[in-house]
């Protein structure tokens, strides 16, 4: 189904009965408001004015549409900031206190932000919660945008150290966890325990490390005393939240979403694009500018699916060019109408788009709406319509499952310890995991993000592209799979508290196989090693481990000096470098087919998903293409001549 | 004329009767002291100490010399910032006091420090006001140099909450027009209003506006002021103010200048060039870094002519390698005279070199003089010498008018509009205008630099690189003109608040030509379209609008889809993308020649230009050039056949 | 010898015993122990804890090591800071307290910390001044390691005030040397003297560097006080420290080592390569980040040597691939053992090693040890027992003297000079440096580093590669020797107080040589013009210098213009430009044969070394080299075919 983003109390009232009439004929289905009218809903301290909001949503459920209610927390009103000045976080870099002006602008460890949060929460809540057009709640939105997970507030620090003596109970425990002894930074009490910033060069790794998961535990108790609320008073609605890209969060998302019945995504391709290949050259970047990378929304998409392992919506889609990347091009025509489509070939149930009606004024007059300022429909509107249209031909449910014998398995603490100690500048977590990831949709495959904590019974082959901090349940489900699980190098290379495994890398993972990590080395971006595989040579880079193995273990593949750089123990396989796209490819195709799972050979720019009774083909491409091997099936939408950024669906 | 910066508090008082002696020899007019003598002039609160200036400028009158007398404000002294530390700026990057030690270290919103300013300026102009050597006052230095123009003091904040409550009445109509409904952000009262620093994420842009206007106010109330002292206390002096590049006052220059008798320049070709094309590739870097670019001092002359549309002062101009670009070549040889002549062939009347000998201690030490801290003559002496025996040979007035059918309109909006939301990196309000003089430029025209408040009628070809705000006054310019008006992209983009006009771009232009923008895309700078003009291709980039235009809309460039870039409708033409050099070159050149305007194909390093009885012909290549058509002009200086860095004058 | 950094507080007590018979094993002389313990040795004020640490020796001593002990001020304990909270110093460039969290949290100038650093050293130096097994002392660590210097601190304020009065006498002595009448900049009384930061443009180059040198003067009051203390305890016992780079410590190296027994080098090759060559192409940085710069442990070695004119101690010696540089690379399999044999072939009497087995938690856990954190031996391990066993071969006195016919002169305010005022942003005072040396180094000669105090009459060539600052003693030394003295650009360009000479560049030099300089030009760094010298074309950039000379100066190279680029009067050379490293090559080996210095023509990665009665020949390329001319020369070590990174030891 379709959805919308609406902001009434940004156009005079006059508006919004056309404007509802016009979201109905274009069939939408939902729509989404009031997630930042707080200084509307309650202009003065106690002063409700809900009236509006009655009148919007009345408006709104006359042609038939389902509205989605956001708590509105996400921007605080001024009032509110004079009352409680100390509900502003402190930036972690600069030390200034990060003021009122846009938005975010609270600590989440701030007791008298939480108190009022919830209580315009409960408010809300209590009003709206039967309503009979509120089908569903999104908490805030986007939590920890702009970087808010981290503050160096004294509510924060006091926060802190309480979390410290909960986890650790005694100092003697934290200063032993944390390994204080180096350099003399025992501490004396709790209480005098500092936030890990602003010291003389960086700080304890454990330090750092135990402050960004107190910080997540923050954003998550939050947001879990507001989903209770929301749950107390809206019966049968269902609750949800809008993620951001799952690195941007500095989050345990996992933990974020536990209590949610579906996980939501903002999905900005273009923008995401922008930001992540800023430094590719000329070609590689113009290549997917006004596309986004073929494997790039999906990979959000197969996140946002593992985060509840249910199939979820994009509360907000990318409509036309953003406002907020380094640059802001246009998306190539037929986009729209392709990224709704993927989306929904990767679980998506539902497709929001941001916003109906491109604002006239503020920070994001640059955005794109359905809707130009002038009320003209955008270049997306037919689009939508096109979306809609196919969505009828398919005739499915849509909350069918989907198909996966591969997972990809992640979890934020592979992020924090690779951001912590870098090592080498040019080992980015994410970019690791992407790089898998986009390997195993070069082959076709469907992915399934799952947690450690998820068993991996149900797969054939399971990636962990990194996983530093394994927990004893990781262990427990590899041993209970017969899936060849990969890893990739750095895994196990941590104990829980950010130490060096005493008996080396790949720690608690020699548990599995009998191997050792000797020394690391990292080198920069530009350098590349040969590596051996099958007969072919490849690029070993970045980062490259060496390894201790015994005499009768497999080895996959060598290094330039002939030494192991990907060896196999039973069924699993420990990959000891990073190497290129090309290699991790033959690497998991290889180990896909003696699996039996099938992969698909297709054009550079052309990716497939499997859902429920279908199968669609996706061209990233300006050129026309055939894909062989389709003739004989039955296209519901499309044929197996894609058009130029075009698209195909046909039955399994 | 000619004229010299001289510093007498920085030499022994035995050596100024010599200095004072040699200027005359060099037959310089002008000298101007005293600008940042004030810990002399009043070394402690109330103590005047102005025999010794006394001494000097009877000494500088007795070799016949004039005098410009400076107020001392851009450098308070020591003691004043001890009585006054809230004279002191907040930067508004880090939230840092800018403290003393180097120059400029006060607030234009601080009360006290303008009430002291004023005081030693009354003082002074007192005291000096009627002196028969002084003929003329510069006030201050520099004004808004090193960013000094926003400040987020306390002082500022309350200043800037009067202006708010001033310009919006009340705080119903601010929230309307900044769109503060948008996040939230509604301001309670006038006294809640923040500076739009220091947020989470990038402020209101309508916020951002306000406090840019509020700023350049400031700026202007604190020097109108001043120039209003000075002129009381005297009478039939010239009051000027030497104006740095005008994007880096961050101040409407046009109102700061409006109670001048003229505008000053104080001109740097290196150093500026060295920042502006810091980007350059080594072949490009290399060609232009011992010239400046040969369009770049003109540009500024251009607009500081335009300022009070009168010609104009050079108060300082580079004579040598200069200390603080990121790099400081030596000028080639002769550059100096060929600076100087470019000058007053834009409307220079008088040119003053910064500074009589190199100073021997200090922050500047390794800016160059006429004179060297040995008290030998530099490289640039002889020049000047130069200089002076060729304008004897010309035998004209100096004032004479100058010779425009082209205008080039420009306001301070256009700058802090595409600086407070650029949209794409690759988008430099500097730079687009910049690129369209250049090509003017390549055409041999000479360019009239005006404000949107200048009628238009005497004009036949109007170039608008850009205005996104565009006033009524403006408008109504346009409809009394004749001329061919040309509109770059991003014009009427904007409302006065910076809002998104709700008839879509380019909001107010419609009245005059009926197209509206219907998106708009920003590209990375290494990436370009195609352009189709006039059967032949170029690069349309950065920039990218797209256009609804009416069916008989004449069409005259397309892009590579085949719909239109550059339209025409009556005597205005609307160009919806930023093109490549050739582009901009070709179109300008078409429309010039329609209109009967003579254009120059002239050698890609030569330039020429007309003032008075005079074409001037200059040569920024280091090989020797003949000019082909001017063999039947006589010359004054030089001859067609232009030397290395050299120059030419003949009968227009 | 050999030696080795352990730490037996971070392992088990249960261990100690197995390390120490270990050590032995492996034939360590040394172990250098406590330096960052100080929460282990006073958990609480007052409260020592010593006893554990007398075991610890006592377990060492027992297998015959020999101990250095270390005083623990890099690490005050955080009882300590919350007892005196202005122990902390301010950073210059953001004003925020550098906090507790990692080492170095403390202020030079900080009263209380200073007679706490004093209380602790005292207290450790009575307890083990004559302890049998401690032959020696290390103060503190890495002195000003993480720009720990400078600092803005109210402490640092006022005692640079208190600095300025005994230097300067009065205010007004002080405000005519900085030359403050420029820009008003006159300071009242030394009470309100600011530090040279936060000034709203660049600060008084002559401001600045008073504080440089205060805070240098801060550095080494602070530790002569504590080489006192530890004297007067220690009898017999040497003192040392342990020094980084010698430009990274923003203090005067000689003076700070000047009453040190010896001085001490911590040597990371891998770590610094990375840093100084981060900007090389793919090519040049891949060829070295495993080995090093052929040149660049030696150029501090050489240093080292310098500051006591005593053979020195590498007390840290890299091990394997570290944590802290942009990239980590591992060291090619040799290259400890050749690291090794360079510091002793440039006078190290002993090696250390850091660290005994790599850390297991904390900010150092990827730094390598000769252990791993499992016990095993890393790859280092079997290299250290091969330099044992080749020292052993030797038989020599290690502190055999070395032979120099070459010196370079450095001094610390050529790096304070050409940091405060750049003047082109390619002229980089430690670049500009080793250039010149890697030339010396390239024509195979041992180059001894001398203060400007130190007599150049030992010495056949000269090299100054920089000298803005030139003392009288210096020029005495210069007119004592019949060396012939070479300088570079910038020589003499400024005074004792930073004001450009009276009698221009390069000032006092011209009472050797009579030239001038005119102007001085800089160019970007990929800009090049043509240098003419003995008949061959080389490249001049970066820093160019207008010479002025007199008639029969000889000039032995000539600008693309013709004009001189560096001239000889006598026994003195001037050169007035930075040239490439074949012009430099070319030109101090011209004057090398002319003073008959014999040079080595050796292959590209090949260096010689001469100590005592061997010369020693490394290979730093990855393919074996023949060396001729060494045909029948005796080799004690290797022969003259150097494996890949391989050596060889010859008899002179």
């Amino acid at each position: 189904m379709l959805g919308i983003c609406y902001y009434p109390e940004h156009w005079a009232e006059s508006q919004w009965a056309q404007d509802a009439k016009e979201m109905r004929e274009l069939r939408l289905t939902y729509v989404r408001i009031a997630e930042f009218a707080w200084s509307r809903l309650e202009p003065t301290a106690g002063n409700y004015t809900f009236e509006w909001l009655d009148r919007a949503i009345d408006t709104l459920a006359a042609e038939g549409l389902k509205v989605i209610m956001c708590t509105p927390t996400a921007t605080p009103p001024r009032w509110l900031v004079e009352q409680y000045p100390d509900m502003l976080a402190v930036d972690v870099n600069t030390g200034l206190v990060r003021g009122f002006g846009s938005r975010r602008h609270y600590d989440f460890s701030s007791e008298d932000y939480r108190r009022e949060a919830m209580r315009i929460s409960a408010v809300l809540a209590e009003r709206y919660g039967t309503h009979p057009a509120i089908v569903g709640w999104q908490t805030d939105n986007e939590l920890a945008c702009h970087d808010t997970t981290p503050s160096a507030s004294d509510s924060a620090l006091a926060a802190f150290q309480r979390w410290c003596e909960a986890r650790y109970g005694s100092i003697e425990t934290l200063n032993e966890a944390w390994g204080n002894v180096f350099w003399s930074m025992e501490y004396p009490s709790f209480d005098s325990i500092d936030v890990p910033y602003f010291a003389v060069t960086e700080a304890n790794p454990s330090h750092s490390l135990a402050f960004r998961r107190f910080s997540s535990d923050q954003v998550i108790k939050f947001h879990d005393e507001m989903v209770d609320i929301i749950r107390q008073h809206a019966p049968g609605r269902f609750v949800t939240h809008n993620f951001i890209p799952m690195s941007d969060t500095q989050t345990d998302n996992y933990a974020l979403a536990r209590n949610l019945d579906f996980a939501s995504f903002d999905n900005y391709p273009l923008g995401r694009t922008d930001l992540f290949f800023a430094g590719a050259d000329t070609a590689q970047f113009k290549r997917y500018m006004r596309t986004g990378h073929p494997d790039f929304s999906s990979y959000y998409f197969d996140q946002t699916r593992g985060l509840c392992q249910q199939n979820f919506w994009i509360m907000e889609q990318q409509p036309g060019p953003v406002n907020w990347a380094v640059h802001n091009p246009r998306p190539e025509p037929g986009m729209i109408a392709l990224w709704s489509w993927v989306a929904f070939a990767h679980g998506a149930d539902t497709v929001c788009y941001f916003r109906w009606r491109q604002a006239a004024f503020a920070q994001e007059q640059m955005h794109a709406g359905l809707k130009r300022v002038d009320n003209s429909p955008s270049a997306a509107y037919p689009e939508v319509q096109q979306v809609k249209a196919e969505l009828d031909k398919l005739n499915i449910e849509l909350n069918d499952p989907l198909h996966y014998r591969v997972a990809m398995v992640s979890t934020t603490t592979n992020q924090w310890v690779s951001e912590i100690e870098q090592q080498g500048q040019s080992y980015h977590h994410e970019k690791v995991e992407f790089e898998y990831y986009h390997a195993l949709r070069l082959l076709g495959l469907n992915v399934a993000f799952v947690s450690p904590d998820h068993s991996l019974q149900d797969f054939d082959l399971v990636v962990v592209p990194t996983m530093p901090i394994i927990s004893d349940t990781f262990i427990a489900n590899c041993k209970a799979t017969n899936a060849t699980v990969v890893f990739g190098p750095r895994s196990g290379a941590k104990t829980e508290e950010f130490q060096y495994p005493r008996n080396l890398g790949p720690g608690k993972l020699q548990s599995l196989m009998p191997i050792k990590v000797l020394s690391v080395e990292t080198l920069r971006e530009d350098i590349s090693e040969t590596l051996h595989f099958e007969g072919e040579t490849f690029h070993s880079n970045r980062w490259r481990e060496e390894l201790g193995v015994e005499e009768n273990t497999e080895v996959m593949a060598q290094y330039e000096n002939g030494k192991p750089a990907v060896v196999r123990h039973n069924n699993l396989v420990y990959v000891a470098t990073l190497g290129c796209v090309d290699f991790t490819k033959s690497l998991l195709g290889k180990l896909a087919a003696e699996q039996g799972i099938t992969t698909f050979i297709l054009p550079e720019d052309v990716r497939t998903a499997e859902r429920g009774d279908y199968r669609f083909l996706f061209n990233y491409a300006g050129e026309p293409v055939r894909i062989d091997g389709f003739e004989d099936k039955e296209f519901i939408v499309g044929s197996n001549e894609l058009s130029a950024y075009g698209y195909a669906i046909t039955k399994r």
